[in-house]
């Protein structure tokens, strides 16, 4: 049996979730939990390896524990209270050997706040990205619906991303505006490298009517990064949810 | 004719708005970014004195500028580039030589959030009080709603609290839940020292089943700090908003 963890973190001071040589990552930090807990080294496994400074609200992490016949909860507890302030986890369960929290992941969700007003927020201002000239919400959710179904996403993709295919299929894509913040949520079996971040990056800019909304169709067709949008901070980026199919579910929640 | 700011901050890592010579105050940051602005020294006043730790939305403050004849958008925008992140400068307006941002005010509105969950939320971790077990929100709402109108509020008031009289008028008291957040909102004429962390404290026992919710008449009645409950941490607190009569209002929106 494996250990699967919901974790939530706030990625502001670290260099992602994976684990590299130039400063801290919350891949690091959990591990280095576990290696207190249980004496000896332990190596983990994510639904999505966040970059630097995106957050998270649900991700799922997984790992073999060195020894087994412990209480679930406390090891939970445990691991909690052993990582920094800024990394909850959230929720432990008992998983089969077999689950994979990356290749067994049917959907992602993520979601996007832009704190649209002159002046920062006290609560947002480490969760959202300030624009402040007035964004065309309504513009912004027609560019957005376009992204839906499958499609070749090479134009919102990272020169350095190492997927072996640029096709994704994009199963909701909504902006919403309460107030001063807009709030962009997407759901996709699987994301491309920055692909959040350069929708965002395109959809203020038809927010501020750089561009039309109906340009979305043919950027998609351009294939080609250069006709994007800039990258959105990372910043207003969370990995909010991970779904897998039924059978993982139930052996999860059963654990 | 002085200048009146609205302004946010998180309150974390300063000692209150007054200035004191600890540490770091809300005041003391705006004077020394106003002293920069015009070359002179400014003093400044606010409607509440928020406590350590205690965070605004809705702060009002006001000044006399040492010379006139300047746009008040563009001091808007140096104060709130020359103050440190967490202080935010959200609007700034002309107001009467008579207007007193404490003395004028008429109703002051708190918000004080509760994270009712066993673990810590990421975005509210600063501006919450987690309570990890499970709070009965309508028990808690019962005893909010005896607070409403005019009373003596003895128990309920810090202990160097420095006002003449304890008694205030409540306006609003209510207790609402989404999810696991709760969230306390109160509207007074005006608050005595901690008075607000001393309702939570209090309330917080009722949701727990610690006390019954009609307790809160008999607290009132004993007029006795040592009979409520302990004092709510200073994190989950919010000045959100402070009214003035019309007059003010015009002068300011006008302004």
């Amino acid at each position: 049996m494996q250990v699967r963890l919901t974790v939530e973190y706030e990625g502001t001071d670290y260099c992602g979730w994976q684990i590299q040589p130039n400063g801290p990552t919350i891949q690091g930090e959990l591990e280095k939990a576990a290696q207190r807990m249980f004496g000896a080294p332990v190596r983990m496994a994510a639904a999505g390896r966040t970059d630097a400074g995106v957050h998270a609200l649900g991700q799922v992490v997984c790992f073999r524990p060195p020894r087994e016949g412990f209480d679930i909860e406390r090891v939970r507890r445990g691991l909690d209270a052993l990582t920094p302030r800024d990394i909850v986890v959230r929720e432990a369960a008992w998983v089969a050997d077999d689950f994979d929290p990356r290749r067994s992941a049917r959907r992602r969700t993520y979601v996007y706040q832009i704190w649209n007003r002159h002046s920062e927020q006290i609560v947002l201002r480490r969760f959202a990205w300030r624009v402040g000239r007035r964004l065309d919400a309504q513009a912004m959710a027609a560019a957005a619906a376009m992204l839906l179904g499958e499609h070749d996403f090479s134009s919102f993709r990272a020169s350095d991303c190492d997927a072996e295919s640029p096709v994704r299929r994009v199963l909701a894509s909504e902006v919403r505006r309460e107030g001063d913040l807009l709030t962009y949520t997407v759901t996709a079996t699987a994301f491309l490298r920055h692909m959040v971040r350069n929708i965002v990056g395109t959809l203020v800019e038809v927010g501020l009517a750089e561009r039309p909304a109906t340009e979305v169709a043919a950027l998609l067709a351009a294939r080609d990064r250069g006709r994007a949008g800039a990258t959105a901070p990372a910043r207003g980026l969370f990995l909010t949810r991970v779904d897998y199919d039924d059978v993982a579910l139930e052996r999860d929640d059963g654990g």
